[in-house]
C-alpha cells in the first residue's frame, strides 16, 4: 500500500501514463504519508470501450483510484486528493475537441485483512 | 460521479459492451438520481483471463459495479441495482453453451475526499 | 460472489494467471466459506502501465482483491486473506531480477444493492 489504479479513456491520444504514473508517485512521496516510496503501487489503464453520460458530445475522463490502509484522517485524504488532482491538471495536453473530465477517489484498505509479501 | 465498471468474460462473444453502456447510462438517467447525464462515467472491459468455479462446466460472466457519492438509502441502491441487473438480462445473446451469471454491486465514493474537475 | 480480481505485472515474464486462478479458487472452496463453488467468478489482468515507487530498480507486484459479501468476521477475512498470499507465494517462478511484492486486499459487497441472476 498505497495502491493507485488509474484510468484514462484511449480518445485522449495525447496522454502519457508512464509520465502520469511518475508524477503521482512522486507527489504521493512528497505528501509524507507514506514510509517508504517503494510501496507506491500504481497502474494505468486505457479504457477502449466507455460513455460519458446520453449525449452525443465528445467527452473522455481520467480517473484515479487512491486504495490507502484504513485510519487516516478525512482531512488528510482529502488534501491527497486534492494534490492529486493538481498533479493530474497540470499535466496538460488535453485535446480541445473532448470534454474531458478528471476525478479522483480516495478508498480505505481493511487494514486487519490486508497482507503481503516481498519477495 | 456516478462511475459505471462493467466486465464481461471473453467467451460471451455477442455481448456488445458499447450497447451494453449506453443502457446502463439512460438506467441511471432514467433514475432521478442524479443531477447531469455528463456526469455518468461508464467503462467496459472484456476479460480475457477468468476462471468461475473450479468445475469444467463452460461459464461465464458479466459484473457491473456502481460506484456513486456516499449518502444515498440502501432502497435507493437497491432499486439502482435491480434496475440495472433487468437492463443487462433485456440485453439477450447470451451463447446457450454458456452458464452465465450476472452481478451487480453499488459501492460508495468517499464524499469527503471525492474531487472532480472538468476541463 | 466471491469475486476475486487478480493483476500482474508484465516483467513478471513465467507469471501464469490461468494456473494462479485455479489455485485461488481452489483455496476459496477448501475454506468452507462459500455454498458453491460456481458462485467463485476470478478474472486475472496483466498490467502493461505501472510504476513502483519512483526509484529504478526494477519492480513489479501481485495484487489480489477478494470481494466478499459484507458480514463475515475479521478473523475469517484475515485466514482468507493469509491462505490466498500463501497460495500466491507457492506459485514461483519469480524472476530473480525483479523485486516482486504480492499483496492480498478483502473488501466487502454491500449485501443489500447486492443482485445476481444465473441465466
Amino acid at each position: 500500500m498505497p495502491h493507485v489504479f488509474l484510468e484514462y479513456t484511449s480518445n485522449l491520444t495525447d496522454f502519457e501514463p508512464d509520465n502520469a504514473l511518475l508524477r503521482i508517485n512522486h507527489v504521493l512521496v512528497a505528501s509524507g504519508q507514506f514510509a517508504a516510496e517503494f510501496d507506491i503501487k500504481s497502474r494505468a489503464t486505457r479504457v477502449e470501450t466507455f460513455r460519458v453520460g446520453t449525449g452525443l458530445t465528445v467527452r473522455g475522463f481520467v480517473h484515479v483510484k487512491l486504495a490507502l490502509l484504513s485510519g487516516r484522517s478525512p482531512q488528510v485524504k482529502a488534501q491527497l486528493s486534492e494534490s492529486l488532482l493538481a498533479g493530474l491538471q497540470e499535466l496538460g495536453n488535453w485535446p480541445s475537441s473532448v470534454e474531458v473530465q478528471l476525478s479522483v477517489e480516495v478508498v480505505d484498505l481493511d487494514r486487519e485483512s490486508y497482507r503481503k509479501a516481498l519477495l
